[in-house]
Formats: structure tokens, C-alpha cells, sequence
């Protein structure tokens, strides 16, 4: 039986607007951009008694009496959610559950293509941390991961912590931890190619959102010498008064240095510069940085600092865009991640496992190292197959493997 | 980039069971039986741009300003959420959510088989009718429709319908309606291959769990003469106490003739016997049927009469095994009324949907009927179109269709 005979996405649409006919996106996306397939047969009876009754209940029993079987009978150890609410889409903002499905769609494929991940959007219509969180301990069962993506902050740090404290399965709030292995690869390997170490680094981040929140923290983990992280107020020190819980938190183990004041004069005299906030450095601000700086400009698409000014000034210059060298992407990271946590059966991503990933995604491009190459290609086949192994090992490694 | 790569279903397992030697159920079932496959190109740098960033920002720009475009540019209206709690899986009962998982694949591997929607296991790890109906609702802007399943009676019933008051997408619990369309869809050809009309019929039901009172109520809409239900009690009557309120309801339409003790007093005389209980009639009972009677004995796998004794007394018999004629399968019904719900983007199944459905499955064969034939084959590939066709234009003819 060909499953072509019935399937409505073949019907003709006569409801297309006139956008499409300009935009090849648009054509693109026409019936989305994925769909499930079996992969066993179900051609004939014999193959239904097997596949599905009576043969499947000898499997059920199985997993009844010995729940770890779920593991090697169903897709679970094989499929991630890729859960968000819609909250805060690309550059777009809070466009809502439907809006967001493309992204999430868009992430599933990524997460197959480079990860060989199995992944189902799950865009969420509601809004409370707990709905989220009960709703997603409730979907647990079904699924070996969940990939958070597009959450708003500072929700986004609560509903990954509660979530975790809940389910034995791995919880990755991408926008955070994804950008941060990517960021520190980049970094490492701009140490390496000039080098230095990170001690001797000080670092301004740009940003103290989910990104620049993980970023932080990856890169104390990984011994940056300092770290100041600003938001659209400056630097965030614990003599401000009008700190987040999670600012306040930061400004208890960031710059050491005890700067205050603007963006633009913690960046005198800096080793790092880190944007991930969508504002704009001025030059003059961006001279004063230290001799053989490295410009991290992510925001998209225009980065803070634009690359022709940034090389000026700087040693490494990388940003977000694909069509400049050194793309911090975070499809370097989650598909490797997710599958390297997935073929162990993780109960949940260490910060060891993301350290181990950036070493190893760092790492790959270690014997090649330019100024304009010091970040694999998303398209290096190399990426996943390290990043993965490198998660797994770790993860055995901390005792959170589970085979 | 190849997926196998780093597919951890690749790797080799060390725990295998013993079972998995003997039984090859085991080994079909290792890895899961389903994957997702991306449907558009994500080779290089520009297939990237248009899937995902930059270019996957319009489309969601576009469906956020226009929110019924979410239809035409993700894969919404081609997905099923298969949603169970694990409480009543085929005939093993509570197992929970991970056990009820290889049952689950197996549908969503027959929705795409037979009616070429994708289809997602969503098992559950909650019990309360609002927690589920609560989490359905809030998955709601993820899929096209909802199909519950092998959730226990009588809490299916609330479920269903207070999640499809709340949601815009069809909810369809496939114990009920899927079975009661094609035991009406069999009743129709019985009735057609032996000259009666349905009026002329009296059926007596074994069995009043969420089966049994939808083939009861969809008889009565299609016209039956007289339905009585029986539990393990006897026939279910105004004048017993103990009866629930869904059992209440229904001993207020059913049963005209008055009857009320057992069930095998309820059978002298009567023309259909449908049995969904899973107890055992004896053969002095059946002996008691009208002449001519028709047998469905759907108990899998031990038919609540067994067909050799069926066939003394009826002029039709089916049951629910595949290696008998007349196979009562679900999977002659639930792919394409889904298909031709979601072709049509209608916004519930309606009770019109349903009996064209059953009209349409039982037209397939009604120029090859005879007593081994009432009823297709699950393997016949005219049912899934015929039934996908029926369904939209009954969708369009009431109301309930958005395209």
C-alpha cells in the first residue's frame, strides 16, 4: 500500500499568498518540513503481528516487568522534544506557539541531519513555569531528551532547573548551553592559535540574557582569568540596585576586576569581546580594547561590532552569520551533544559533558587553525562524530551514564 | 552529512534478553520501530538559510501575523498525537505509560502506512482526566489532531470530550469510534449480503466499556431496530442499581424491548450478537438465536464464541483475529478518517464523519460480498482512499471543514 494515495499533503492548495511567489521560503516550507517513517515493515499480516498485535504485547509486557526495555524496544533512546512556548523566536520575540513551529520543525531536521537524532517539535500553549514544567514531566516518558529552545529568560533558567530536579531523561536549554560550547571552542582555539591562556583573558560579554547568562558561566568553568558581563545598563556589579535574581547571582562570581560604568569602558584595556545582545559597540570603544583581541560579534543579523571594523583591532574576529568566517552556530553543538548523552542513556547533561564538548569541537579544527578558522564549518563531518563521542566519555566518565 | 554517522541506534547492545533469542518480536522491536526524516534539503550553507535562519523568520513572521498559515507552512496538518495514559492496553490492562509505548509506535506506523499521516507516541505520565485533558490542550498547537487510545473507561469518555471543547482540532478516541465504525461498516454488508435492513435487527452488545458504548450509540444512529448492552451483570436496564452514569445513560436509549437479566436470555431471539467483553457465551445460548443471526466475537485473541460454533448457528461471523475471515480491525477505519479530517482541516470528527466512514468501508466490498467477505481486508489499498474521501466530503456537507 503506498501511503502516497491518501496523503493530503499532495492535495493542491489553491489558498497560497502572494508573498510566496517571491520568497522561496515560502515554497520550501510548503507542508512542513519533516514526517515520521516506519522502519520495520508493515506489508503484510505477518508483519502486523509482529509490529502491532499480538506480537507487540509480549514487548509491553517486557517493559512492564522490566521498565529499563523501554530503552531497547521503543524510539525513546532515539527522539528528543524540541519544546518551547514561542516566547522568544529568533530575533522575533514573543510570536507565540503556531509562529514558532517552523524554528522548531527547522531544529528537529537540524538535530536528524547532523546528529542522526530523531526530533519532534513541541510548541506549548502556555506560559507559567510550573504549566511548562508539569506539562514536560508529563511528555517524559515518550522521549529520551528535551531540547528547550526560544523560552524567554529569566524563565528559562527555572523551568531547565525544575525540569531537571524532575525527570531522569537529559533537559538542554540550547539558547543558553548550545551558544556557550560553541562560544568557548572559538575561544580556546583563539587562545591556541595566539598563544595565550585563558587566565590571562579578560573577557565583557554583551548580553545578560539566556546566552550571555550560559556563556558566563562555561567560561569560568573553563578558567577564563576574568569576566564582565554587561546589560543595556552596563556592568553588572553588586552596587547596582536594579539587578535580577539572576544578575545579582552573576555579579557575585563575575568581574573580578570590580569594574562599573558602561559597556564601553570595561572594554578598555580587554582581552574578549562577546556580543550576544543586538545593541551596537562603538569604534572608538572598540580601540581601547588590548593589543591581539579577539571579537566574538554574534548578534544577527548585524553583529555588534561589524567584522571590517572589528578586524582592525582585533586578532579573531567571529560573529553569528554564515556568510563570514569563523560562525559561532549552535548546530556545532546540540546534535552531538544529544547524541552522544542519548547512545549512554544521560540522566542529564553535566557541565563536564559541555566542557568536553567544546574541547572536542575545539579540537577538530586544532591541526588547521587560522585566524579565519579557529570554529569548525557546520558542514565538517568530523563535528558530530567527535562531539558525540566526547559527550559519552564524559558522561561515563561522571556517572551519569546509564550504559 | 550521512545521519548513520552517529545514530546511536547503531550501536551494539550487550543487554539483551534472553526472550530476544526465541521470539521475533523482540528483535523487530529493537531501536523502535519509527524515525523522523526531514523532507527538504539540509546539505550546504543556502539549504540552511532557507529552512532555517535567516529565511525561516518570514514564515514565521507570516504565520504570526496570519495565523492559519500554520497549516499550510509546518507539518500541523499532517501530524496525529497519539495520546495515551497506558491505563487499558489492548487486553494487558494498566501498564503504564513506557510499557504502552511499543502499542503507541505501532499505530503511528499504521497511521503512515495506511493513511499517510504522521503520527506521534505521546504516552503520558499522568492519570487525573484534567491533567490529561489540561496537557493535551496545551500540545494542541503542535498537531492536527489527537488520537487517544487504550485509555481506561470510563474516563476516556470525559476525556474526550471535554479536550475536544476546548481544542480546534479533531479528537478521536480510537477504542470507540474506531471499532464501532467498523462493526457498523460489517452490520451494513451482513445485513445488505442477507436482504434485511438494519431496522429489522435486534443486536444484543457484550461488553459496555468504551467499545461497547460507541458501537451502540453509532447502531442506533445508523438505525438499528433494538440494542440491548449486557456487563458482567446482565443486560443493562433502567431497574438495576448498580449502574454508573455512562451505563445509566445508555439503559435510558437502549434496549425498547424491556429485556433485563443475562446475557444469554437477552440472546433468545435475538439476530446480532456483538461481543467486545472478552467472557465466553455458551453454545446453548447462541443455539438460541433468531435464525440467520450474525456473530461478531471481537475477544482477541479468544473470540467470546469461537467460530466453529458460530457457524452452526449464523449466516455471518467476524472476529477481531486475523487469521479468521471477517477480521473487525481498527486499521480499516482510524488512517482514513484522519486523512480525510485533515485534508479538509476539519475542526472535530463529527458522528456524520463517522458514519460515512462506515458507509464508505462497507461500499468497498459490497459488489464481492459473501459470508467470508463483510468486511475488506486491512490490506485492501482501496479502503484507506474511499474512506479518506467520505470523511472530507461529510466534513465539507457538515459544517466542519476549514478548506
Amino acid at each position: 500500500m503506498s501511503a502516497e494515495i491518501v496523503n493530503p499533503r499532495s492535495d493542491s492548495d489553491t489558498d497560497g499568498d502572494h508573498e510566496e511567489l517571491f520568497d522561496p521560503a515560502f515554497a520550501l516550507h510548503r507542508g512542513g518540513k519533516m514526517a515520521v517513517q516506519a522502519t520495520v515493515p508493515v506489508r503484510d499480516k505477518d508483519d502486523l503481528s509482529l509490529a502491532y498485535t499480538p506480537g507487540v504485547a509480549k514487548v509491553c509486557s517486557a517493559i512492564a516487568e522490566q521498565p529499563e526495555l523501554v530503552h531497547d524496544y521503543t524510539w525513546k533512546s532515539q527522539v528528543v522534544a524540541v519544546v518551547t512556548d514561542g516566547s522568544a523566536v529568533l530575533g522575533l520575540g514573543d510570536i507565540g506557539p503556531e509562529a514558532s513551529l517552523p524554528v522548531m520543525e527547522g531544529k528537529a531536521i537540524l538535530f536528524k541531519q547532523f546528529g542522526g537524532v530523531d526530533a519532534v517539535p513541541i510548541a506549548l500553549d502556555c506560559r507559567g513555569v510550573d504549566e511548562i514544567v508539569d506539562t514536560v514531566v508529563r511528555l517524559a516518558p515518550s522521549f529520551g531528551g528535551v531540547n528547550l529552545e526560544d523560552i524567554s529568560a529569566p524563565r528559562c533558567f527555572e523551568i531547565e532547573r525544575k525540569l531537571q530536579e524532575r525527570v531522569d531523561i537529559p533537559v538542554f536549554h540550547d539558547d543558553q548551553h548550545g551558544t556557550a560550547v560553541v562560544t568557548l571552542a572559538a575561544l580556546r582555539n583563539a587562545a591556541k592559535l595566539t598563544g595565550r591562556s585563558l587566565d590571562s583573558l579578560r573577557a565583557v560579554i554583551s548580553g545578560a540574557g539566556a546566552a550571555g547568562v550560559a556563556i558566563t558561566k562555561i567560561l569560568i568553568e573553563a578558567g577564563i582569568g576574568d569576566v564582565a558581563v554587561c546589560d543595556r545598563k552596563g556592568v553588572v556589579s553588586p552596587d547596582r540596585e536594579d539587578l535580577t535574581p539572576v544578575k545579582r547571582e552573576l555579579a557575585g562570581f563575575t568581574n573580578k576586576a570590580g569594574l562599573s560604568g558602561s559597556l564601553e569602558s570595561a572594554l578598555d584595556g580587554a582581552d574578549v569581546f562577546i556580543g550576544v545582545s543586538g545593541g551596537t559597540v562603538p569604534e572608538a570603544a572598540v580601540a581601547t580594547m588590548a593589543p591581539g583581541a579577539f571579537i566574538f560579534a554574534m548578534a544577527n543579523p548585524t553583529p555588534e561590532i561589524h567584522p571590517d571594523i572589528a578586524h582592525k583591532y582585533a586578532a579573531v574576529v567571529a560573529t553569528g552569520r554564515s556568510d563570514y568566517p569563523n560562525q559561532i552556530n549552535n548546530v556545532l553543538a546540540f546534535p552531538g551533544i544529544f547524541a552522544g548523552a542519548l547512545q549512554v542513556r544521560a540522566a542529564r547533561i553535566t557541565e563536564g559533558m559541555k566542557l568536553a564538548a567544546a574541547e572536542a569541537l575545539a579540537a577538530v579544527v586544532a591541526d588547521e587553525l587560522s585566524a579565519d578558522k579557529v570554529i569548525p564549518s557546520p558542514f565538517d563531518e568530523r563535528v558530530a562524530p567527535a562531539v558525540t563521542a566526547a559527550v559519552a566519555a564524559a558522561a561515563r566518565a561522571e556517572g551519569v551514564a546509564r550504559r
